[in-house]
């Protein structure tokens, strides 16, 4: 089966709209690819360091929303990055085949030093993670990686830095990967502001208790315009109806909503209370699975496919030092 | 005993001018420190990463110009750097504490950056190995860090980042380390040109042979003034009397050989003379030293040394990872 990475920072509990970005997407592949899926603490510290506790709690509680959605342990392999120790020495290799100057390019490290406002004090490990990137992909020897359009880049980056090694070291040792792009569009927050973000507290999480649902969804932004029922009402950045379009099932039925709402005598109430029950739905059973799991089932999976991950990367560094010629006792 | 660390590049053969700059300061501290010698070979592909031949091939040569020279592998603990993988795990956390505006500061790494002409092509490799530095003096917890006087940034970044992390992660996790200036004055190339270096073609190696040794100092630079054997000569600039200075036991026969020649009467050809036979007397038992190591003598000193290494190390990163709070199994 054809290798796949992915993962996410533990910064925070899962919200919808991973779901809908990512986590769906990783249930299907789990039956179709050979996918492995990274707990990205170290890259999660590049902007945490100095608040590392916001990371290393969550990487449980990351394996909790994973497992509770239904990623199978006996088809996903599942590791936390900090504990393979081997990435660190790949990316000391890689970083001498990399510029500083294309590491300051990089649209997304851009974009992101920018929002973070790093000015002229950017972290040397923020301005190099794309290339702990590459040793993320390519020590696994991913072929596919699953990534939003804003990531492109560090896909780019990651090929770079296999074609310049082959070359340099003279060899087909490592593997470029191919991006597979998301299909599903972003989720917007409940406030209507760009997307929903676990930093903005604008996301309805996984783990949201049945209140806490219903509450965010009868705070929703419609369309202020709305006031009384039978008054006309906006469908475009109306949150609830971007949100009956990412999870209710029945397209026809919305749509007949949607030209209902524009018409005016629907009332917001009405679609919060669908938006409520089609959200309870999907989470209900979400949440029950995640109240099973135990902390030692997360620690056992975490250690096996730690573990299985760690003999991959040993052979990959194998690799990488029969290439380079670092192997002094043969 | 105090741990100290010290090291070198494994870019070519050993030369007179590492003996009195660094060697022979070994020499002595193998008796009072618990010392650890680097052979830098992650460092050295830095900025030789296309050509890692060059690398490579002199680890071995590198120690057997260490045994020559008289390091005793009961006293020291030789080890090879790429063979400890924690090093790069260690520089990954490090480059979280370093801005990149610092490391371009680095007035060490600035001027190295300029000598190589790289102009805005500077792998991130090179800009990051003072980062890459700190990880190799801090993972053997090293005290004391034998540096000549232009390496001292190098010692300054590195406790820069022992006090920042211990600052963020609130304990003494890491120690600081003491710089110890080499005495003796700088080893001039036999062309008279600044320093003897491997890469100018101008140095005496450790490993020459008699007519080598003889062949160099008969063509050294001595004074283009001092044409005939009766005209007063020059001791400034005059570098057989340099090599005299740092290599003849008789200080007080050198102050009378220098008097002699500056008022006229002592040949080129004498002082030559005299110089031959007192690097021929140094040189020989450390090449016949030389002759009698084995490869696989050689092979197991260094496994020795980097297994013992490799143990420090995982403890120094336990310590590590408990201040970050990366224990995830506990």
């Amino acid at each position: 089966m054809t290798i796949a990475l992915t993962g996410d920072r533990p910064t925070g509990p899962l919200h919808l709209g991973h779901y809908v970005g990512s986590l769906q997407n990783r249930l299907k592949m789990q039956d179709t690819y050979d996918q492995h899926i990274m707990i990205a603490d170290i890259q999660a510290l590049t902007d945490n360091f100095e608040n590392p506790k916001k990371v290393t709690e969550n990487v449980f509680e990351l394996m909790k929303d994973y497992l509770s959605i239904g990623l199978d342990p006996r088809k996903n392999t599942f590791f936390i990055q900090s504990q393979i120790s081997e990435l660190g020495e790949l990316t000391i290799y890689y970083l001498n085949l990399v510029t500083v100057a294309r590491l300051e390019r990089n649209p997304t490290v851009k974009t992101e030093i920018q929002q973070k406002g790093y000015d002229d004090s950017i972290p040397a490990g923020f301005l190099c993670y794309p290339v702990s990137q590459a040793a993320d992909i390519t020590i696994v020897q991913a072929e596919v990686v699953p990534v939003g359009e804003d990531q492109l880049p560090m896909i780019e980056q990651t090929n770079e830095i296999v074609r310049r090694f082959n070359r340099i070291y003279n060899g087909e040792y490592l593997k470029e990967c191919k991006p597979v792009l998301s299909q599903t569009t972003r989720l917007v927050g409940i406030d209507g502001k760009t997307k929903a973000g676990k930093s903005l507290g604008n996301a309805i999480f996984l783990s949201d208790s049945p209140e806490e649902i219903k509450r965010k969804v009868f705070s929703m932004f419609t369309d202020p315009g709305h006031l009384k029922i039978s008054d006309p009402g906006k469908i475009e950045g109306n949150v609830v109806f971007a949100y009956l379009d990412a999870f209710h099932a029945n397209k026809e039925e919305i749509s007949d909503l949607k030209a209902h709402y524009q018409k005016g005598g629907l009332g917001d109430t009405a679609i919060k209370t669908l938006l409520n029950t089609t959200l309870q739905e999907l989470l209900e059973p979400i949440r029950s699975a995640r109240s099973a799991i135990q902390l030692n089932d997360i620690k056992d999976v975490l250690k096996i496919g730690t573990n299985k991950t760690r003999q991959t990367a040993l052979k990959t560094m194998e690799q990488v030092r029969q290439a380079i010629g670092l192997q002094y006792w043969q």
